[in-house]
C-alpha cells in the first residue's frame, strides 16, 4: 500500500482574509503588515473607484480606478468580490490572487464584513479574521476621527459598523485591534498565519 | 433581546497537547517552553516510575515516583490518562490541570501518541499538536543516540515510532522539529498558542 510520506508534507499557501467593522483600522493594519514581512507573504491591493486618502498611495493601498474601468473589471469577471461601500465600488481582482498563490506566497487581502461573507462561500479554506475595536467607545472615536466624515456619514456608520459586529461568529479568528496597540495586532495575526502553516490536513485554496 | 457583548468575550484557559513519536524531542521542547515563559503558562508535570535521565530534576521534569505510589494514583482515578511506556508507567494528575486551568493560565501537557488518544476522547477541545523529525533518518539518529538504549530496545522504539507517525492525522497542528533548531518549533508552538487565544467560539475545558 502506498502511503503518503509524512515528511515530505505538502505546504499549501494560505489565502487570509483580514475583515471587520468600518474604522476598526483594517488600513493601518494592513500597512504594518506590509512593512513587517514584504516578501514572504503577497498583500493583494483591492481596486476601489473611492478617492485616495492622504498618504494613500496607488498600487500599494488601493488601486484607484475610475468608475468606468470599474465596469469593465465587473464584465469581465475579473473581480472575486465587490461591492458598493458608501457609493464608492470596492473589488478584489482575482488574478493578482492565483498568480500569488502559485508563486507559493501566503496572499492576505483586507475586505469589508460583506466581502468576507462572499469570499467564504466561494472559498471556504481560507483563513478569516475579524479585527474589532477595543469597546464600542474606542469604534465610535475612530469613526469621529476620520475627517472625511459628516454627521450623518458617521452616525450611518457607527450603526453600520454596530450590525457588522454580529457578524463575528463567522470567522474563524477574532483580533482585538487596541488604540496604539496595532502591534500587538499584528503580532497575533502573524502567529495566526504561522499556526495555520502548522495545521494537519490542510487543502490547497482554489478561486 | 440579550444579545452578548462581542467587545468582552471571554478568553478561557487553552489546554495543549504536544505528542509525538518516541524519539521526536518532546521532552527537550518541554524544556525550552518552560525556560522561556517560565509565568505565562503553567506546564504539566508527569508523573513516571522511570528513573531519572541525567539533568532532569524531579518536580520539574517529572514527578518520579515509585511503583506503589503511581499504584495508588491509579486506584484513586487522580490521572488523566495513564501509560505503560516501556515497562515504566507514566500518567497525567488531573488537579494539577484543574488548579492551573482554575487560575487562568493556559496549561501545556507532553504525553505520548498512546495518551494524546486517549485525552482527545476526554478533552476533545484542547489543541493537539504533533511533534516529528524532519525526517525518519533524523529520528532513528535521534533514538541511536540516546545512550540508554540497548540494540533491541532501539529496534523496538523505531518501529514503535514508526507506526506512532500514522496517528499524525488525529491531531490539529505538526510541528517539524528539526535538529539543531529546536527554537523554530518553540516559536511554532508559541504562534500556535497566540492563534487558539483568538480563536472564534472556543468552548472552556473541562476534566
Amino acid at each position: 500500500m502506498n502511503e503518503p510520506n509524512p515528511y515530505q508534507t505538502q505546504r499549501y499557501p494560505l489565502l487570509i482574509v483580514i475583515s471587520g467593522p468600518s474604522g476598526v483600522g483594517k488600513d493601518t493594519i494592513a500597512r504594518s503588515l506590509i512593512d513587517r514581512q514584504p516578501d514572504s507573504f503577497y498583500f493583494v491591493v483591492t481596486a476601489t473607484t473611492r478617492p485616495p486618502r492622504e498618504g494613500e498611495v496607488n498600487g500599494r493601498d488601493y488601486f484607484f480606478v475610475s468608475t468606468d474601468e470599474f465596469a469593465r473589471m465587473i464584465e469581465q469577471n475579473e473581480l472575486l468580490e465587490y461591492a458598493i461601500v458608501y457609493n464608492d465600488y470596492k473589488g478584489v481582482p482575482k488574478q493578482q490572487i492565483r498568480d500569488a498563490l502559485a508563486s507559493g506566497r501566503d496572499v492576505i487581502m483586507r475586505v469589508d464584513v460583506q466581502g468576507a461573507a462572499t469570499i467564504r462561500k466561494l472559498v471556504p479554506n481560507a483563513v478569516f479574521i475579524f479585527l474589532i475595536a477595543e469597546s464600542e467607545e474606542a469604534m465610535v472615536k475612530r469613526l469621529r476621527e476620520r475627517k472625511s466624515e459628516t454627521a450623518e456619514g458617521l452616525q450611518l456608520r457607527v450603526a453600520t459598523a454596530r450590525q457588522e459586529m454580529k457578524r463575528l461568529c463567522d470567522f474563524d479568528y477574532c483580533v482585538v485591534n487596541a488604540d496604539q496597540a496595532q502591534e500587538r495586532s499584528v503580532e497575533s495575526i502573524l502567529a495566526i498565519m504561522e499556526a495555520e502553516r502548522c495545521r494537519v490536513g490542510r487543502k490547497p485554496v482554489v478561486l
